[in-house]
């Protein structure tokens, strides 16, 4: 079954982008998954061919029309569509690994990206779109962060990554950071691969990986340590 | 002054990208920003021009090699480089926008695109790495982490957002989410814009967004609501 993403944005010409390339583009010309576009601007309801307009209440920069948007995704995304619909907007729950599985294992997804200070609010709430964030940062628009979920899904899908299913993953499923990797030369500018990696023994490497993963994660993601240890309690 | 940045990848053709549209493609061309990218595969040392070789200790996957990637940071980005460099990674320091704005006031950045299972940790030790997680996903490499963190860097440099320098920017580094937005048309399928929005009431309307960006974070994102708390003690 094919995995069917619609994007709605004002640059369809962003997409597929760097999805045309690599795993994501080999999966799209296997007929894996599939993407098309929708021009928002195309359900414009005047000759201008307006999509924003000023907030409400003042302020600075523009917002994406309720009326304009409802005609884009009523026409594309008809109510019986199962597919999700999604809005990239930095106020949505954090994307997760678990979130790009659970997409994964879908029909595919609708998306909308955002531009300019947002979406009205009532196009938000009557179309139920779900708001999802790729990270606490400002982008020039949605259009970006939907690359991102699609390539963190396509990935997933079956027979993408081949033999090649990746223990970043599972690594990162446990809640746990990865253990750093080694691979030749032995001996990288005087620095040897650890001697736990070379001895055979799956046991100690296993534990040794485990320990490093627990450091790093430790060091670095302290909130992801604390919710680690509250999983395993 | 323009901010330089330089892309090792195994995928060149990533690049720019979306980032030649919109407000990033119309900075680049302006000289604002500047994007080259080096193909790693130029400095493999074999005839088969690998990259990549298995992970010692075993595992699934690749891991990209020490050596070569060496040789293409040393060539590109000789030591006295002043750009920070930067490896895309699950593993990294969490993208922020306080950080996305340290980037921009810099000179630019240089900015490696893990593959594959990951980066051997002896480059990333001796060449200095920084690793960035833009989130807690996995991708299918850098490439696309490295559109994201360029984009939110891009729109913060000189004269590239005019006088749309956006609230909503400002809103995030409050540590909240945005209150939603509104525009026209003031009823919607039977929904008003609420009527504080349409007061005129500066004092009020300020008041009400603050409470709405209050609540919502508070609903969405008990991390953020907590830290935001512990600043303002």
């Amino acid at each position: 079954m094919t995995f069917r993403a619609t994007i709605l944005t004002l640059y369809p010409d962003m997409f597929p982008g760097p999805l045309s390339q690599s795993l994501a583009g080999r999966a799209m010309s296997e007929g894996t998954w599939s993407l098309d576009t929708v021009q928002i601007r195309d359900f414009a309801l005047d000759k201008h061919r307006s999509v924003d307009d000023t907030p409400a209440g003042g302020g600075a920069g523009m917002v994406m029309r309720p009326d304009v948007l409802a005609r884009a995704i009523d026409t594309t995304a008809p109510a019986e569509d199962p597919r999700p619909r999604l809005l990239m907007s930095p106020r949505g729950k954090p994307l997760t690994q678990a979130k790009v599985r659970e997409l994964a294992d879908g029909p595919g997804a609708i998306i909308l990206c955002g531009r300019f200070e947002g979406v009205d609010q009532r196009l938000i709430d009557s179309r139920q779109l779900e708001e999802v964030s790729i990270g606490d940062y400002i982008l020039s628009g949605g259009e970006i962060a939907a690359l991102v979920l699609l390539d963190a899904v396509v990935r997933l899908l079956p027979g993408v990554m081949g033999n090649d299913q990746s223990g970043t993953e599972e690594s990162f499923e446990n809640g746990l950071l990865e253990h750093p990797h080694y691979t030749r030369p032995t001996v990288f500018e005087d620095q040897p691969i650890p001697d736990v990696l070379l001895s055979g023994n799956h046991k100690k490497i296993a534990a040794w990986r485990r320990a490093k993963a627990e450091e790093i994660t430790r060091e670095r993601r302290p909130d992801l340590w604390e919710a680690h240890l509250q999983n395993r309690r």
